[in-house]
């Protein structure tokens, strides 16, 4: 027996898990239990459509998460073709002949949740990215902007004053140097005087998340994140075994009308927010907004994880001050992080907890991998008092002041006028919406094959959403560059708008 | 209302709490929840046995972890007094008036996961233990032979060539380079041709096992691990929701008659095992032994983590094998970290794991916290290709087989004829135990007060026992101070067992 069409596949339409990926996962079980021979041809992706009563569209993107995972070829015009594994990994219930290999598979804690991260299927690794392509994407700074001069010197300073202690085992809360520093920082930037006791130093704000997860979340508790969000928290909490539950973005910052009305009915473990800067919309809470959030946290006992991660990136006025200086009763816990603004393969970032968790704080970050590399901490901190983090901050906020106004203007002349966009006062994104009959997922195939990278809308969205919408990145490009990349996006969806208005379907043509 | 006397406190026999951390948390939640005035005198250790019928010892080490904790204060002789804390932490059910700090303990995901932690008990932080202590605990390398010039070299090097990209983040899988000396360590050390798709960077094997928990474990899977075992590994695999279900170590390594007794009527998700120079114990597997495990994990479908942590540390013949090498079907997960060997600080370890869950570990790794840090990595894989491992390897082992032989000869000459002790042909520790008439938690904070650190018997049982036993590392001191080391401790065990033998209770002095 062979091919798809012995293949049942049901499509569950109430899944969190897009179609697409539905199907993808079911053709890749049978290709796994070894139903296919290698080199055998599937249907085309207009049959299979018909066959399962969906768009080709979906077909199309099942096929390609297929070849994406290295499972399927695609020959030029001439359908799709299974790469067959050498040795098929077992899968449940269908073991190979003989001396099966071991079914790792059927232990996984919870394939569905694996199955749900958006990374799997928009990454770029498998795509054929010209070498030289814009890259509007990714909220990370510009490597060749890093003061690596600067480093070494710290780090040579560092090994020559601590001698061999500085490369044993450090304290598990982190560096006290380092943590005195944060304490510093964070009385500078409005957050008033923070006990030292609850100031963690972590591997990046994302272990930051995962230790709140395994602090706070026992399965099914449900967790209130910004729709859109950062794909690394909801990825991190749905692992945790959070329940997700999304409050949409407005103008000002998270929708209050809806976070009340959903206080009001149901209980939740705590609130995930980027006050400042969101990531990906670069929206910041307005201060009224701020006001009342911080009073329905009160009213609703609602716990706040609050994520600072790039608030020293403002391109106007001043330093934004986090919520934690107004944290009156004690119930926000404020993550950051220095893998935004500088060398984020250090992998240092830190997080200021309420002193009633701290020891329980240690202990399940013993258990969890210790302690981060402390000669990382001291080399940092030597060169945050150095002085060289000021330099750097003043450098690049200059330089990606000037590429957000780029951006802006490149948008201005190139994307439609139905389209809209955000004007961020900081960060490193901007967030567009297109019209309707545009998706960013095929658009983001069919402008990575041309050379522009960006992020699709619906990596941001933990329960969906976000299909016209897209993530640009200011921060990582030459003004230039950034506005040959906007013009080439600008055509591409000038191209799809043009189709879609004719009534054709939006894709005739494969893409790749 | 105050005084221990108006507290109800209940003792659950059946829990896996220990007696008196039960009582102390009974006392804690009532300091917190302001029923103590500041400085209030508690009914003595006498008294309180008296009431809850049982061992003053138990009482004493109550009140001790209180004062660990900053609860208590001892006053010369004359009892243990409260020390309130200024703003009480709310607990359920206990707000204080006015505006309560926030109720964050309350939002703790497994608080009897976090109580059943015997570091918070065995901690030396809070110990007045004399600052040239003689450390016969720690399974780490001593600090003054780290080949700390060699890695700075290799630093300076790798910042020179590699320019800021390797400070920018790193593939969630690891750096390429470092992979690849891995499959080759692994080819030398017997382990065959291992694909390096299979092979993962960690932040030290402790978040090796933390990824394997949050890719495998669902709360209530049972997870079979040795007993004793690395505390490390049974609190991370706890924290993780795992079942604990221990199988004795005998004499050639855990028991595979009790083994395959657990398997025949019980589900496992896997088997958790250091097969040579396992941590406390020092012991390894032995050869039919291990053919007989392999045998079982083929016949009962056992998925086995190998924690391969310290076989570099041979100290007679050749490296030991790890069990991968002769893994048919797949079933091991290998677990390898430098930092037993190396650099604890810089974090780095490794992860060897079936090409089937190699993806879904990227997703999780990624959603944890990213990647490891690229420079360490590629600095101590450049350390390792100019053969600095390797000189640093046989100068240790050079080292520590002098210091082994040494603390065994010292144990001959002062341990009393009944105690007995295993001794290894590898690793840093070894596993001793005594008269059951010692108990070493209270030899633990004796020993502390008089200079020698060791590390309590309970510290490595998940589920209870090790009460007469210790462990004892030989590799961070030298010869002359093992020596002396292990003197002092046979002297204070052998006052403990000629109190016990004139039917005396153990303990009458306050120990510290």
């Amino acid at each position: 027996m062979s091919g798809p069409r012995s293949l049942s596949i049901r499509i569950d339409r109430d899944s969190r898990v897009p179609a697409y990926q539905q199907i993808a996962g079911a053709i890749r079980d049978a290709i796994h239990a070894g139903r296919f021979d290698d080199g055998e041809r599937l249907a085309s992706t207009r049959a299979l459509a018909a066959r399962l009563g969906i768009h080709r569209n979906t077909a199309v993107a099942a096929y390609r998460s297929l070849e994406s995972a290295g499972l399927l070829r695609a020959g030029v015009g001439a359908g799709s073709f299974v790469v067959a594994p050498v040795m098929p990994a077992a899968v449940p219930g269908e073991a190979a002949e003989g001396t099966p290999p071991f079914a790792w598979r059927r232990l996984l804690r919870d394939p569905q949740a694996l199955e749900g991260d958006p990374r799997q299927w928009l990454s770029a690794r498998h795509l054929p990215v010209p070498p030289d392509a814009i890259q509007l994407t990714g909220a990370i700074a510009e490597r060749k902007q890093f003061p690596l001069e600067d480093l070494a010197g710290c780090l040579r300073a560092v090994l020559d004053d601590a001698g061999p202690g500085i490369l044993d085992y450090g304290p598990t809360e982190g560096d006290e140097r380092l943590r005195e520093w944060i304490v510093e920082q964070l009385r500078e930037w409005g957050a008033g005087e923070i006990d030292i006791e609850r100031v963690f130093i972590v591997s990046g704000s994302q272990q930051g998340l995962d230790l709140i997860g395994k602090l706070l979340l026992a399965p099914g508790d449900a967790v209130v994140l910004e729709a859109p969000t950062y794909t690394g928290a909801f990825l991190s909490l749905r692992h945790a075994g959070a329940r997700l539950v999304t409050v949409p973005m407005g103008e000002a910052g998270l929708d209050l009308d809806a976070l009340e009305a959903l206080l009001e009915h149901e209980p939740v473990k705590f609130l995930y927010t980027m006050p400042c800067f969101q990531n990906p919309t670069g929206i910041s809470l307005g201060s009224a907004e701020r006001d009342r959030l911080l009073g329905l946290a009160r009213r609703y006992r609602l716990a706040i994880i609050e994520d600072h991660y790039d608030t020293d990136l403002y391109y106007s006025g001043q330093r934004p001050r986090p919520l934690l200086g107004d944290d009156r009763e004690g119930q926000v816990i404020h993550l950051g992080t220095f893998s935004k603004i500088l060398f984020p393969g250090l992998r240092i970032g830190w997080l200021v907890i309420p002193a009633g968790l701290a020891d329980s704080l240690r202990q399940i970050r013993w258990a969890t991998d210790l302690a981060s590399a402390t000669l990382a901490q001291r080399a940092l901190e030597r060169f945050c008092r150095a002085g060289y983090l000021d330099d750097h901050l003043r450098r690049i906020r200059r330089v990606n002041a000037r590429r957000l106004r780029a951006m802006l203007r490149a948008l201005e002349e190139h994307f439609p006028a139905a389209a809209r966009w955000t004007r961020p006062g900081g960060g490193m994104t901007l967030w567009a919406e297109l019209p309707a009959a545009v998706d960013t997922v095929e658009l983001f195939h069919q402008a990575a094959a041309r050379g522009v990278l960006f992020s699709p809308g619906i990596a941001f969205y933990p329960n969906g959403g976000g299909r016209n919408a897209m993530r640009l990145s200011f921060n990582r490009e030459s003004e230039a560059r950034i506005q040959r990349g906007i013009a080439l996006l600008g055509e591409m969806i000038a191209e799809r708008l043009s189709v879609s208005e004719k009534g054709r379907p939006a894709l005739e043509e494969p893409l790749l």
